[in-house]
């Protein structure tokens, strides 16, 4: 029996699970370490130092005796993945025995998971936010520039443009929102508190994200809140509108995926609307699955040879026929 | 002879002068290390190790034999101040034999600076920004937040938005500007190495603040860019509003000091404007001064007993009659 590997490794460490030809799909492993980023961008070794013994594991347990591709979805692949290109494909041959590799960005696993092999945009939005679209031929990506250059609508800037309207009413200025300031401060404590709770922190998106529920909460009574759950909405749909084809042979779907839209009605109800009134030619959709089920149909139809998604170094990196080194007799990555 | 001792302590190190009596002040001091904070706050030690040693010069090199008072301007007294408080008086008259002490928010050294003491409201803005007025009763604070929570229309503000709108340019979203991307290709070298050169800096403020001067550059004819600068005076003018007594018995008037202001007519004619309207019954000034001299300002009314402004432990705390401990026979912060 054969089977394929998927692993999403993002930035609370590695997932990986195992589909068994046939189409079961185990329950996912976690390492709850995320892969070092160093001088070199993302390092290999350590990925390897996690994924291998995770997939022996997967392996023995399934009784699967040959891996017939693996897909992994990285985020930083675009900026930071040349090491994982120059080394994973000969590396995982050695160690695991598979040939096809293909190395994804976190935004494609992303798309993939929502839409599958379609025409579309997708949106994947978190603490921070990327849109990525396709018409099947190339990717085209939008903002994920972080939070003091874009991501504008993710979690950080929701949060962030709420603790600054909170600020606001604390000094007297307009613009200010006293239910948000209320908020801010169970959460902090105080306003004085809140900037020496923030700036130390190596996690400052994460600590301004952490905010965006309570802007959510507000939002119902609150209109300086509403106000940045609409400004958000209409910056999503900007970037849903930079990458969406404007016109395919079959229909175009757009899709919203990641842990910004479990925030609810608040921001979609505002979203749906923007996302109408830019993308009107295209169809809303759910999204079907996430980067991690992005990365099984990916690994599913490299093994097939019916992958057919657009293939580019930075966002979807595919090898087919990866060799073990000639003087690889024992691993070189070993401690 | 007597005389005064004038300190200002900010990002970049210390700046030291004496205000010899009848009024002749010497060539500043400086050190170029930045006072450190630690977990108790600002250092009190590391700021007598630097501070003594110039006192001790500039009293031999001028011949001045009695300090009368001593007023030291700090950024971050109001929040990480406890230490200096606490040790500072009795360490002072211990080493320089100085009783009379100020402490004072920096905010408060470059009101005094601008305006002296005086009814009105002064905008001191650089990398960050902070409005601060007085009544002559009480201050008044707004903004001064950090890069991330306000400091809205500062130099970091002003430069991270236009770095987004060259964002938006590069995606093809709304909003963007072909001028500032070109701009900041010219500064970092291609819109995808940016992020690689300001998230990793420790000095991201004053990294997006060193790409305010190419949005004054663009403003002429990039109507972007203009409406950043239009933006970013308002905001100022909204600070400014917050914090400028309404009505008082002599004229108000109102200052703008630091560097932000060396943008000049592309930043200052709208803030002309936005003051003129926020705030009709205030005359807008120069600045007479600059912080440091605002600290000399305060040292000299300090010695003379001629200190009106208000006192207040976070922004302008003084001590008239500080006391060496009893059992400092040496000094227990040398080495």
């Amino acid at each position: 029996m054969s089977g394929v590997l998927a692993v999403d490794s993002g930035g609370s460490g590695l997932r990986v699970v195992l589909a068994v030809d046939g189409g079961r799909v185990t329950a996912p492993l976690t390492s709850r370490e995320p892969v070092r980023t160093g001088p070199r961008g993302i390092d290999a070794g350590h990925l390897l130092e996690q994924l291998v013994p995770m997939a022996r594991r997967l392996t023995a347990e399934t009784g699967v005796e040959g891996l017939r591709a693996i897909a992994i979805g990285a985020a930083g692949l675009t900026t930071l993945g040349d090491s994982l290109r120059a080394e994973l494909p000969s590396a995982l041959a050695r160690e695991l025995g598979v040939r096809r590799l293909a190395l994804v960005a976190d935004a494609v696993t992303a798309y993939t998971g929502a839409l599958g092999q379609r025409v579309g945009a997708v949106v994947a939005a978190g603490t921070g936010m990327i849109a990525i679209g396709t018409d099947l031929k190339s990717w085209r990506r939008a903002d994920g520039w972080g939070h003091l250059l874009g991501d504008c609508g993710s979690g950080a800037w929701i949060g962030r443009a709420g603790l600054e309207a909170a600020l606001r009413a604390d000094d007297g200025r307009p613009g200010g929102s006293s239910s948000l300031l209320g908020r801010a401060e169970e959460m902090f404590g105080s306003a004085s508190a809140l900037p020496g709770q923030l700036y130390p922190r190596s996690d400052r998106p994460a600590v301004l994200a952490s905010f965006a529920p309570e802007v959510a909460a507000c939002a119902g009574d609150d209109p300086v809140a509403a106000d940045i759950l609409a400004t958000a909405a209409r910056h999503i749909a900007d970037s849903a509108a930079a990458v969406c084809p404007d016109e395919a042979p079959g229909e175009i779907q757009v899709a919203l995926t990641g842990g910004l839209f479990r925030m609810g009605d608040p921001l979609l109800e505002p979203l749906r609307a923007a996302l109408a009134e830019r993308l009107p030619h295209a169809r809303q959709v759910p999204a079907a699955g996430d980067p991690l089920d992005g990365a099984v149909r990916i690994a599913v139809d490299l093994a097939d040879d019916r992958l057919t998604l657009p293939r580019d170094e930075s966002m979807l990196y595919v090898v087919t026929d990866a060799a073990e080194p000639p003087d690889s007799h024992r691993p070189t990555h070993a401690p």
